[in-house]
């Protein structure tokens, strides 16, 4: 009899996620001789630790498909990393508990750096509970910090997002510079890593003479030496347009914007870097000014989602069933870039021990002498990842997103105090 | 010789004001004969004022062709409203002098109602001035506040920017709602009317239960009232989504964030309403908060514009041009709704006496008896304006936008200082 397969959502949303779990899904329909029915963890790991299981059989084979252009977490998703063995072995038991009772024989989970880790270690407990899982981690984080992959689903369709927002509304500011808005800020997610920040520099090219600003994480901030460049900007092309990271700190650590609260990971909680640039910008030069705070627009935009992005989210959840069935353990398939221009990837594959708990910083090449934008290496790698537009089906104007039946499995346990 | 042609954009732009430009010079073109050069404002009626003309018969038909997909203002607008004819006669006698010094026949203004004002009092004092001008308005405002058309062009698009963007972040938010976010606030722009606001309440229909909860600026804030719908919302849904308008303000008329800046035309300067909300709701509630502020994203973005929109855009520059060339004057083209469901519409025409400084407030029927959402007779009217999708083209992943040459004409008057 085929082992049955878990599935689960983990950490913050995209736009493309789902994609994966349609990959996923679809996959193991494709091979149903060889693999039993996929369940999916409610609200990600939760669901696990819960005994709350989605019978993802119950789900027509349309509403799967639709899967591939709905953003969000199909299942829903949550923010709770599983301590380490020692601290907390109990939830890992249950864990493997949980997969018996219902013969489970893969584990699928879905997301970015601390989901990995939890993946390794769930491969590695169940070995030693003699009840071998096969653990695989679909990669997923719309801040790109995985190592080894060419870049992580979900982040495609965010820099494409930031890339267009930045060129239309520059353009925008462009029109009225004279007697309106100078300096225009847009703040963009990504706490360690600028690699969203980053995008924003791709609104300016050889046919758009667009003045773009980035204030990265990778960069403390200095304040004298960026209203400085602001003005040159604003004295060369009439305005300028900010693109200011959440990250954005000073010399000593403290984020632009700190709100002084922690998500479940001990992560800061940003937000407010974007009125905090534009005020100091009117304070020193008195440019009028406007700011934009993009927060989930920018990561739930499936309506303008990335094609190679949303492409590249399936291949990998169909590639981590397909490592499944080959005996694949403690795996997260990658994308191997094989050419820059004319853009061609191939799925590879990493060990979770390299993945986990690594988190890919830009490089420093990245990132223009001034400090202040990118240079041609960062945009010959980021370029191909906005390439091709992949628009959701409308029907009266708004797009079709499918909602699943999410049926509930009956549990077989007794219940688990988390 | 056939009268040439003076076209200027006014106040904020639009992602299709240069589709009404784009039906406004084809249109000419198509009429050699009858009319002769559009020379356009170089940031709006400041172009006029200073002599500073564009002559758009540099453009090739591609380029103008390309308006139809561009946003922002490709000739330049600008904040600047002319004072009344007792004020400063002395403006409106240069404009007449340099339509006479360009042998400019037709005027045609797109804007809103400050600019419908300003094209009604040029009609007059050309009059009285032996210098007659066909003035016409050609409607354009993201605010939806002219009177007698059946909508504005702009509001459209930014009306389905909202609509989509806000059910695309209620997706991602459910997902995670039960360890993370519960409750996001996106902010909206609309300082006096609701109308954009309104369009967020789209998210939610038959298919999608989405708890949207609007504050309008036509309802004086309740903070208690509001707390309580929150939290119902969260209750029933697990999470809320909260749309606020920019023109939130309290029962004595304090808007709910208020920068303290002004505007060239005496306009208060908003923005940050939605961190003042989230923040409330954290404080009584307790639960965990995400915000937007769509700013400048909303009005710029072409790469989600309804077709319907786009479309009455060019077919009401297009009538700008037959209706001068039948002989109207001091008119403004309109959209008339001949039905809802289909949505088909025509073109009728109003007189600028009845359109000058007017506003169109949202109807007290359009809002829920609570003051949170809107009724079904707000939906009729709203759904069909962000019909069909009209993308850009996009070349590397990137929307291409036309940035035209603006080539100077040369000028035949004296300096006039402003």
């Amino acid at each position: 009899m085929a082992k049955n397969a878990f599935y689960a959502q983990s950490g913050g949303v995209t736009s493309v996620i789902n994609a994966s779990a349609c990959g996923v899904i679809e996959t193991a329909r494709a091979n149903a001789g060889k693999i039993g029915t996929v369940y999916a963890g409610r609200n990600g790991i939760i669901g696990a630790l819960t005994e709350d299981l989605i019978d993802t059989s119950k789900e027509s084979d349309a509403d799967i498909a639709a899967l591939r252009h709905t953003p969000s977490g199909a299942f829903g998703s949550c923010r709770y990393k599983m301590k380490s063995l020692e601290d907390n072995r109990r939830e890992y038991e249950r864990l493997i508990e949980v997969f018996k009772a219902h013969d489970i024989g893969y584990f699928f989970y879905n997301g970015g750096g601390d989901s990995a880790d939890t993946c390794h270690k769930v491969s590695q407990i169940s070995e030693s509970l003699s009840f071998p899982i096969q653990a695989i981690h679909v990669p997923k984080t719309v801040d790109n910090d995985l190592p080894i992959t060419d870049n992580c689903p979900g982040f495609g369709s965010v820099a494409k997002y930031i890339a267009v927002s930045t060129r239309e509304a520059s353009f925008d500011v462009n029109s009225m510079a004279l007697t309106s808005t100078k300096v225009f800020v847009l703040e963009v997610m990504g706490r360690h890593a600028g690699w969203i920040a980053a995008a924003g520099g791709l609104a300016a090219d050889a046919d758009n003479d667009i003045p773009v600003i980035i204030i990265f994480p990778e960069v403390p901030f200095e304040q004298e030496k960026f209203l400085a460049a602001v003005k040159a900007k604003v004295d060369s092309h009439g305005y300028c347009t900010v693109v200011v990271s959440e990250g954005a700190h000073w010399q000593d650590g403290t984020f632009l914007a700190d709100q002084g609260t922690r998500d479940a990971f001990g992560h800061a909680q940003l937000g407010g870097a974007a009125p905090v640039v534009a005020n100091m910008v009117k304070d020193a030069h008195g440019y009028k000014f406007h700011w934009a705070v993009a927060d989930y627009l920018q990561r739930a935009a499936r309506h303008l989602a990335s094609k190679t992005d949303v492409d590249q989210a399936y291949a990998l959840g169909k590639a981590g069933v397909e490592m499944a069935l080959a005996g694949e353990n403690a795996i997260m398939p990658t994308v191997v870039r094989t050419s820059d221009d004319p853009y061609t990837w191939e799925i590879g594959k990493a060990p979770l021990a390299d993945v986990a708990n690594v988190e890919k910083m830009m490089p420093k090449e990245f990132i223009s002498e001034d400090g202040f934008g990118i240079t041609e290496a960062c945009r010959k790698y980021l370029l191909p990842l906005i390439g091709g537009e992949d628009y959701p089906p409308y029907k009266d104007g708004m797009p079709v997103f499918v909602t699943l039946k999410n049926v509930a499995v009956d549990k077989k346990l007794p219940e688990f105090k988390m």
